[in-house]
């Protein structure tokens, strides 16, 4: 048999990636910024065009990609029986008073792909990101988990009993669009006042002192009382959303990434942790928070997961091959 | 090969109850007060005298049982590799201020019921209700779906891409104790202040006007306008209890039981919905908000189904045997 190859896609509101891989792992990564003009089809046609590229890098052609994994942003509609992407990041045509330079609605991200590739596997990031916590990071071996994303948005994928959960349309895993203050007047991108991105995502983090979420952060660190005050607020409100999903799933397992996380994580974390332990024993006892192990990365390692055989990983989990791109 | 039977068991606060059934349906359903004094196994072997009664009624013995499937109220805590009760309605160690006959911390469920059958199948109310409604109710061939049960408390039961949702000791679905509110004082037996159960729950409604829930619901439905600004105020809280499961598991339909929804979905139905669909279309377009179909007794007609063999529930499917329970 001829050796075979895989592709991975991830696409974010800022950025898109590609990459291609063969049983030894990631040979090349390839990054553009989101196409955000033109026609709806024109950011799946950059994701082909940017994989192309990074197959002519690898020194294979387009047709030696046996499957490509997605993973994006949503959240995702289903039309004719097709994924498309509904984000309101992207489609300047979802939001009344959008700022985005299109007008689209949705776009028809399922079908260009399968006009190019045969295997197409295509997952919410949080969800592709979990897969690859399960697969190769903090989170092997865990039947009840979640993986949360704390950075620009709040985003999360989620495990009962061992199945990482879809929904009607592949759309499970937006708590971050969970009400949680009535009184608060913070409003979400999405429309919501008082959910847990309008509370304490890092688009919102700091609004109320006029900083910035990293300036706020960063002063909080430095001892600074009024920043450390709206910290403290703002992890109370991520740690009673980690506890209303443990209460629903009965979760054992948070394994957490995203920037927020990474660099203030041991700032929050007694703090998230006491939300969660404060309330309800029998659900919330033995339940534990952890480091997400792949960084960044996650998401493009789960694409890649979506597609590629259990041989591979076996080698890939020895061997880490994706450090190489980190 | 002999006839053979299968025995139901639901276990709730106030009462429990047996059945017993064949091929044909259930034959019989006995009911006794929930047994709170004495030895934490006196649950347990209540359920198993009521079960060898309801069998001789039925003219059969107790070994003509091959399986029995239980329905309990939760939540569960497992010991040593077996299911116990530890909810606080029964168990009167659990919580300091407990007006309970007992000091129970734990109910040995499983062990005792394994003493006396060889296959034992226990699961939360709510998820054998869900099981139910999924087999012959409201939720057939429903993939994205919850069972909720508006009565004295709330429960929920999830099942997500037509899995179940369990949890790491089978009491996902208690998204009753999800916090909703951070200015309300409402406390619940839970401990917690602001979640679902404290804000709208029927032992809770109507506290503020100093009514019983039901005179509350009977007042509004009269006209009486505070009774109605405390029956919406309820409804709001409920529909975003809703919406918030609905962002987190892009659920497609509800199907709602218990004593406040029976007797007044009517007027809570339009107020629940707006709360779901005036929020993140992606999600919360073509929700559904139907009638459970089996009322009271879902839970005891879900712990048939539970060992009830498939054959079995095919034939049931077209007689509705349990009516001549109802």
């Amino acid at each position: 048999m001829d050796k075979f190859y895989i592709g991975g896609i991830d696409i974010g509101g800022t950025k898109i990636a590609a990459a291609v891989a063969g049983p030894d792992g990631p040979m090349i990564r390839l990054v553009q910024p989101t196409a955000k003009t033109g026609k709806a089809r024109a950011l799946p046609e950059q994701t082909v065009s940017l994989l192309e590229a990074a197959c002519e890098r690898a020194g294979i052609t387009k047709d030696a990609l046996k499957a490509v994994g997605v993973s994006s942003c949503g959240p995702f509609a289903t039309v004719d029986g097709l994924l498309n992407l509904a984000t309101p990041n992207i489609c300047g045509g979802r939001t009344p008073d959008s700022d985005l330079p299109n007008d689209w609605v949705v776009i028809p991200l399922e079908q260009v792909l399968r006009e190019h590739f045969e295997h197409v596997v295509i997952e919410n990031d949080c969800v592709a990101a979990l897969i690859a916590e399960r697969t190769y990071g903090a989170l092997q071996d865990v039947a009840d988990c979640a993986y949360v994303t704390w950075s620009t948005g709040i985003g999360f994928a989620l495990c009962v009993d061992g199945h990482v959960l879809r929904g009607k349309h592949g759309n499970a895993g937006h708590a971050g669009h969970m009400l949680m203050s009535e009184s608060d007047p913070a409003k979400c991108g999405c429309g919501n006042v008082g959910d847990v991105e309008a509370l304490c995502s890092g688009r919102h983090l700091g609004k109320r002192l006029n900083m910035s979420a990293s300036d706020l952060l960063n002063a909080a660190h430095a001892g600074d009382k009024a920043a450390l005050e709206e910290v403290r607020r703002a992890a109370q409100w991520f740690g009673r959303a980690l506890y209303n999903l443990t209460a629903t799933l009965d979760t054992r397992c948070f394994a957490i990434g995203g920037t927020v996380w990474m660099y203030h994580g041991d700032l929050l974390l007694p703090i998230v942790r006491h939300e969660i332990e404060s309330r309800l024993p029998a659900l919330t006892e033995g339940v534990s928070i952890v480091r997400a192990a792949l960084g960044r990365l996650a998401p493009d390692i789960g694409s890649l997961c979506l597609v590629s055989p259990p041989e591979w990983q076996q080698h890939w989990r020895q061997t880490s091959p994706w450090q190489k791109l980190m």
